[in-house]
């Protein structure tokens, strides 16, 4: 049985509560949920991490080379400055999807590039919460 | 029925044959191939382009409006400089997703940003022949 | 009688149908007509062409030197980043204006520039189809 | 009855006993105490955080909702490069004042600017704890 | 009866009498003729103004707004600088278009941009003193 | 009695007149009125002026060490390349505080930085007119 | 017998006939003969292709794996922005010798680097058509 | 008897576990030994903080100044952005030396600079555990 | 008799008043009169300006082509930014020679460019009011 | 009778010996063999220096002008910084040919520009040591 | 017996003559002396060399290979410049460490980086004559 | 007595021999010459060295301090590279004045800045020969 860790950054606990226009208005929440479905349907599991610091998300990813099959991070504002969780993700022996709810690429400058992608296998950015949809069913039938 | 729109950019014809190391092994047909299977399966249609010309790709997308339902585009080395397809985009009222087979955000320099990507909904990278497949299912299901 | 090669870059024959906000809602070919008629009226003529191919600009400017007495173009996306056309404009012994609908100054930070510039004698720009008119009206009374 | 949020980022916790020639020998425990005072005058009350983790200053700010009528923050050094606490300002709609002690164009380059700033209604830099005292009577009065 | 303001920036009171070979040899009292000519002929009426002050062409433009129809300025070297005549023109609810008796964009880096030509809806430039006539007819035709 | 020197520069005479999104519609002569009444309530006395050239603002600011006891400016658009100010500044031996009425922060990037600012001991931004009263309240309880 | 495809990209048809200041007079047709003349002397053949189109050069090149033992490119303009012939060098096996008729180095200052060369095994550069023969001599001999 | 503050940054505890290639196979308690037995042998005492927080690191430097007779510090991945403690090292009255285990200066373009080193007597990298070692005799010896 | 015209920009007249640490304690009086007294020692005149007004220096600049010989500009703070004056005197035909008291290359940043000197022959800075002098005297001996 | 004088600038002396990979394995004096055989069998004469030196290096060239009739210049490492050289070959009056063993291109992004290379008439690069004999028979040929 | 060669570049033969707020008041010789010593007593040898000419330190470098088992080199003034010491290090097989007696973050922007160091495996900086001593402690422990 | 050391870098010996358009055609001999002479009038002496070797420039400067009263240096090409000449001089405590014959501001870019005149006391440029004559009075009269 496969397991894969989901790992969310700074202010995502806020999603479908502020800034609709943007982020869209499905919950955090309500994201965990369809996913842990999704993976239960392919017998798999997934483990979740929402975390507005920094060093939370670093101590949960060193623990994660034994324990998952893949991993799915959104950095959210940390994917701009935090070469900690690039340094912590090139350490990881797994493959890594990075996933942005929004396009990146159609808002500010400084939105549109990401410190930490250079350590994942690939991004899905803009596709809502799906982002994460597919980047699980990516991992699961790799 | 939904129909979708697939425009691949310059040199991808040579996918599957050329840097198996960044690119993987499966040809462009066989992309198609698959997609095509995939968009049947859930009752829809694709159409395929792919041109080394970006004055090909331009006219394509023009035509674009009245005959799709959404457009996926792999503009290839495209991306770092066609303003021509950036103002194509623009004109269209379509979702688009950008894709791309490798991870542009760990390669050269030059090859992790996108001028074409800021008129899309979203993007789908590194993730093999399956970052179009996403966007495909995305597009389907919107 | 004097001749004049007009010349029209990727996405202008979309004038008219998309993003009047920006461009305006007349069409390229009422541009055409009415500055046909306007050269007609000063005893002149005028060719034209409209290409989404930088190639076909290309070879359109070089067969313009013994054809004409001057040119206008507008090069649109490809203002940013051809320097084959700024080749092919060196290449002249013809005086060329540069014309642009919207006023580039006033739009995105990669618009208000322009490769193709250095090689013309001026450019107008910002007032619709009349950009075009007065480059023609300069080019007829020189 | 007025409620206004006031946070305090790195090493302010040391004001008044280090540097003195930049930042005054006033300690935070004093300012708070003025601002307090000042508050209670105008009937008005504070609530205060000083904080060296950027994701504790995140999770007050996203409680801060419901509960304020207005935010001071002093982002200290997380001023230059803190995206996650200019998110979580983003999603507040309340009034937000952003303070600094010394004035920051006078000092290094990298000081000289704040990417927290752009999503506040305004700043006081350089007149000591006076920057926190205009800040409130500016939140209390509007 | 339309008025239109034709502003001229530093040094242009020198024209026809310095660098020739750059500007031309018509003089600024040469063009303030013809186009009171031109104007009056479209039972239109000129006010022109030059100054070697930045502050004398603010207070011009300041006083524009009941008075004309639309604004024609030639900033020279001010465009290159001046963020006081483009938030005076920003001010302004008047249609204005930046002229240039020489081609900006064929001569060095610094001249190859404009401050002030944001605020305006259109630029003419290279076309020598033609390039003020073309601004009146498009001011008077709109 | 404390005297304090109030500099305004080019285009704030048309406060209150212009872009009130942006500027608020209070106008230049009621801050004026706030800021006298509130001087004189506190036994001071202000000195006003408002111009349009940097010339005479470099010569009021000269004439202002025996004069005055500080200083207020908003250097409005001279903020961004007033050298000369920003050497007349540098020249007094008074406290000098410079104000905005909004937030250059979050405005376009030119404005988000202040050549002159170095010279003064602080900075008021954003807060409309109270920006010149927190300064007022500052330099006559300094 | 060796076999070497020889690319020209836009513009050098008009070779020998514009700005022969900068490029000589020799034209295209001439260099061609000569280097057939010089490689049937060495009991090689030439292949030659002149293109103004981005996209027929790529497709040129695609070509090239199994048919030639060397190329020799001329990029012309498009050796400063085409990202598309770059890849389609990368993905042949074969060596590549970029050459230039006059010197990149003491031109424009965007003419002194190519994007295109990092893909080739060297360049010959400002020795006019003789740029072309030593690149034929050196894959010859290899 | 002189004590010591030896401080760890993200990721140092994987130390020994991940990339040997680039930071060798010594584990972070390894070095903590190795080090304690040297200052143990000059009859010193170290004490040992290795954390994946910002903040942590920031309070525990906070406490230093009364405490210790020096500080190493290896930041890690806070080097290149950490204003926080280049803040709280600048606050203290001890002599700090940083350390690297790699040589920052032949890795990526980003780890070639460091914005703590400067508050900072001196740096030892690229030279292992040793680059702590030396650090602490240099401490020990002043 | 040879003349001389000697421009001096803002805040020149504060010389010897202010900051004696960078400029010195000679008065810009006693300048003029030592260069006064040494024009006459060698049957020459000196005219003198002094103008915090860009605008007026840009004037007087316009007038001196037939009345001077030669002339002598220290810009002050608008040498950074003036390309009003570096028209003028590129408008002029006479030998002009720019002069700044201090060194300029030991300063800020931004003093150490100089955008009025390409207009020059040559410069003296940095030797007081000796600077003028040698002016002067080059000027007098051409 | 021809004379070339051949220069050779830091670290070519080790050639053949180091990084073989990069440069080959011909030795410097090979090449000199090679070049003076190819020269006489041309009925020429070669003369050749290798200097660590960059003073060596000018004082050589400042001899050149009289007793040769063309230059090859491989200055290694001087390339990218030697001002001097640049300045020693812009006072000579005789062609120059620049010279790189490797492809300058694909390598390091300082080492892909030449500050000598603008007062040469060509390159060669990344042909091994045909890249000098290119530039002898370019020169002879003359 | 181990051998270690020592290289100091230019002007660091003054060393303990100048400026000793920012190097020190020990001389080289001194430090010559302590080294031999140290390496005495360790039962290895260094030899010396203190050059202020870069041609001189490449020579010694190249010389380097057989005779010594490790190279500790100051490049002082060349670190910023000098790349030819950088292939002259890179073409030796052979541990390097650049040292460094000021810490050169702490000091002017163009100190802070180092062209030779990215050939070395690491470097020790700020400590005074220390820096030396612990990079030979490094090579001869090895 | 007073003595003066005057230095020459690179290439000064070709003076009044090449490119007589930018540098006259008064040769170096022929300026110490007169140097001499003007100094002997004045009861001075003055030294002379042309170099262009960098490391006999920095020695000769190292002795210097006993020896003179002051210094006169044109590095010329070494002006814009040579942190050894820029640290050989602030280890100085003589006054130096750095001399161009040709104006350095109007040439190209990388000649209107020089890292050597950050340690003089002043710059004279563009007045041919008497640059080091105004210098010689200054160094003299100080």
């Amino acid at each position: 049985m496969k397991k894969i860790l989901i790992v969310n950054g700074p202010n995502l606990n806020l999603l479908g509560k502020r800034e609709p226009e943007i982020y869209g208005n499905v919950t955090l929440d309500e994201i965990h949920d369809y996913l842990k479905e999704e993976a239960e349907k392919r017998d798999a599991e997934i483990e979740w991490l929402q975390s507005n610091y920094e060093g939370e998300i670093i101590e949960k990813l060193q623990t994660a080379r034994e324990k998952y099959d893949g991993i799915i991070i959104n950095p959210a504002a940390l994917s701009y400055t935090s070469y900690g969780i690039l340094d912590a993700l090139l350490a990881l022996e797994l493959p890594v999807v990075e996933v942005h709810l929004s396009n990146i690429f159609s808002r500010e400058e400084f939105r549109s590039h990401s410190v930490t992608a250079s350590a994942c296998i690939g991004m899905t950015a803009g596709l809502g919460w799906k982002s994460y949809l597919y980047a699980l069913l990516y991992l699961l039938e790799m």
